[in-house]
């Protein structure tokens, strides 16, 4: 047990992050799964994390006792103008440094006011320029808060990073990765790839895939399933491999996964469908109106907040009364009363609606019963027409989803991206519009 | 200090959350600040969180650190069925306690796998019914495996609870809350209320409430501005006073703030801009249509999101290319011409169409430049045009939204709902409808 606890000392370093409001649960600490994450990807194993309130007491004990246990310490929050940011006199007196000031930080916060608020810098703002003796200044792009390298004697420091997230996440990538990696000199990482796919249940995915399974295995990658409303994320992860094997594995076991269930892949990382369904559009010419109801707008807004959809996405129609669905889509009086709302017939019609109301050559309708009230036994919440109508050919799908009022809504706009972009995969060119 | 430390320490708990998915980043430790924001409110302190990996060698150091320091400490995860899991028996062998099988919660589960899936129980699930000898189980509502209470001679405490948030909250709220609060005797409490704004920059709203702040102060409430995409939150805090007095003062701040800025207040806690709205419509029997071009769709979602929103909102037309604008909602060519889609005479237009093509009561019109392309220097991104009209009265305002495409996109419907709002709450009783 001493051994590997020894072993581990050598590639370990741990986390700190400091403030009363993640003490409290005011904030939710983000920061600390990105360090992690980020640290992995470059072999850095975080063997523990804590946090501590605004206490200089509190923050010195929790660095000593980090420091016997790791390699390194990274410590966010507590570097601002404030009276409650006592991280570095804290640390500073820990490594029995005095405070002296950086006459060039400084100088440079008092051009920074004067530039950008026209104004001398507060007497408060001043402490910032205040370093631990012997500190490595880490460059700040997006604050005034310097990060902090503090190193003892015996090779063992301390990384002060700011706690405002957008500053915190640019000097990490920008200064403290590299420097630390330069250090640990790791022969191994933990690295991860995101297949993304939607309209499947995970348990399907999960039989299918079980087959591969055992050579995934082999390869030492291991496969999670992370279900969420825009579908079942497959995370791929492999440890303690050498960085480009690393690399080479996730490669090879995500071309495995795209030719087992690659009908429901749509991307990989932080894809969003709306962008994939554009970029198909756009590259064969088409144009999108939409016609909806239970998600009332979900889906234009999904389609339009990517940037640039104004070549593709035209508008459409928020058909939540059944009213509108006649006025504005044209959908007939004897199909709302003979099958009701939530039919094929009527998802028909809406995406054909969707078209003649816009002028584009893809329709997408959504009809549904989203909940919590208005199921029936035949149509329990949760039933969602949803069509597409491209160039006049339509096609409708029932959809039987799950969840609350937001996830079944959220799900049916996702649900209806995938449709038309299996559409639009399937038909290898479609022809043009005639005129 | 040592005599401050000894006096936390008899109200102190800390905080040890298990996983390596937390320590590797892939999840976000949601649990820790729901735990912290409930601890509080009963007037427990937590000095220190901490998260380790699924090692039992770390999870029991973790917890005896942490038992030196305060006089409890809770965990969460670790107590599932598969082999990760492992916090029971790490923390059994730290009391020198051994595990044995609870034959009560054996037959427990053994009835629930018959009757949910038909199945026997997988053997992997029968370590959930072994318990540390001495246990007391916590009752889980929404899982299989239940919490557990575990103390020593000296009364100091272990209780764990599950990863999973659903499960966790749940055992938290129904039992551990309760067990701890009998224990503490808590003689003060943290609390804390939010009042929210929105439509108003943090600034002004600063000024305005710093004539009174020192009231506040006075009462021991502490105010944070908390600005977001839905607007500028107030949250009063009380620290360490007893509960009904800090009721009292909570309530007596919240009323100040309204009386100095309540023109600007919708709402408390987690209250949605777009429920006030629908009820305010509700209660007048107003009905709801929408013109969107820059939001694409998202003040509609945004209404119809809320459960029971059909007898307001009507429906709607995404008019994102100008010549939807024209065709659907009888917007003037000309007015297109001369002014361009974003100016004020065409969302005054919008917001007719959006009546006309939904025989509503209230138009409500958006159009903007939701970026990154599309500014000039005359309309800049962030240049937004939002519309009301209640039964043919049309008012409109420019607005100049900061943030990215996806902030000034919420922040238009965000503040086309308060326009709306603003104006309801204004005229004391509107005019029934005139046929």
């Amino acid at each position: 047990m001493s051994a590997l606890a020894n072993s581990n000392r050598a590639t370990t370093v741990e986390v700190i992050t400091i403030g009363d409001e993640l003490l409290l649960g005011f904030t939710i600490d983000t920061n600390a799964a990105h360090l992690a994450r980020a640290l992995a990807s470059i072999g850095v194993h975080i063997a523990r994390r804590t946090t501590v309130g605004d206490n200089a007491a509190a923050i010195a004990r929790a660095v000593a006792e980090a420091l016997e246990r790791s390699q390194g310490v990274i410590t966010t929050g507590g570097l601002g103008p404030t009276s409650d940011d006592l991280t570095k006199p804290a640390i500073a007196s820990l490594f029995g440094r005095e405070m002296i000031l950086d006459e060039a930080h400084l100088a440079w916060m008092e051009e920074r006011w004067r530039r950008r608020f026209n104004r001398p810098l507060p007497t408060t703002n001043r402490a910032q320029a205040m370093l631990p003796a012997g500190a490595v200044k880490l460059d700040n792009h997006h604050g005034s808060a310097p990060g902090i390298w503090l190193e003892d004697e015996r090779g063992r420091w301390v990384a002060m990073l700011p706690g405002v997230p957008r500053e915190m996440r640019g000097m990490l990538a920008d200064t403290l990765l590299p420097r630390v990696q330069a250090r640990v000199a790791a022969s191994t990482v933990v690295r991860s790839l995101t297949i993304r796919t939607t309209g499947v249940a995970e348990s399907l995915l999960a039989e299918r895939i079980e087959r591969t399974e055992s050579e995934t295995g082999s390869l030492n990658v291991v496969l999670a399933y992370l279900p969420s409303i825009s579908g079942v994320d497959l995370r791929l992860t492999v440890r303690d491999v050498p960085p480009q094997a690393a690399d080479q594995a996730l490669t090879e076991a995500a071309a495995r996964l795209r030719r087992t269930v690659g009908e429901w892949i749509y991307g990989e990382g932080d894809d969003d469908l709306a962008a994939i369904v554009l970029d198909l559009c756009r590259s064969r010419g088409l144009t999108i109106g939409v016609a909806e109801s239970c998600t009332g707008g979900l889906l234009g807004a999904r389609l339009t907040a990517i940037s640039g959809s104004s070549d593709v996405v035209l508008g459409g129609v928020i058909a939540y009364h059944n009213d509108v669905k006649g006025s504005r889509l044209g959908v007939d009086e004897r199909a709302l009363r003979e099958h009701g709302a939530v039919s094929e017939e009527v998802v028909r019609q809406m995406a054909r609606g969707a078209r003649e109301a816009t002028g584009a050559r893809v329709g997408l309708s959504i009809t549904g019963i989203a909940g919590p009230t208005g199921g029936t036994p035949e149509k329990p919440v949760g039933t969602v027409w949803i069509g597409t109508d491209i160039d006049g050919e339509v096609e409708a799908r029932l959809l039987r989803l799950w969840g609350d009022r937001y996830e079944i809504r959220e799900r049916a706009a996702q649900w209806t991206l995938e449709f038309l972009r299996s559409r639009l995969t399937e038909v290898a060119a479609l022809p043009e519009r005639q005129a």
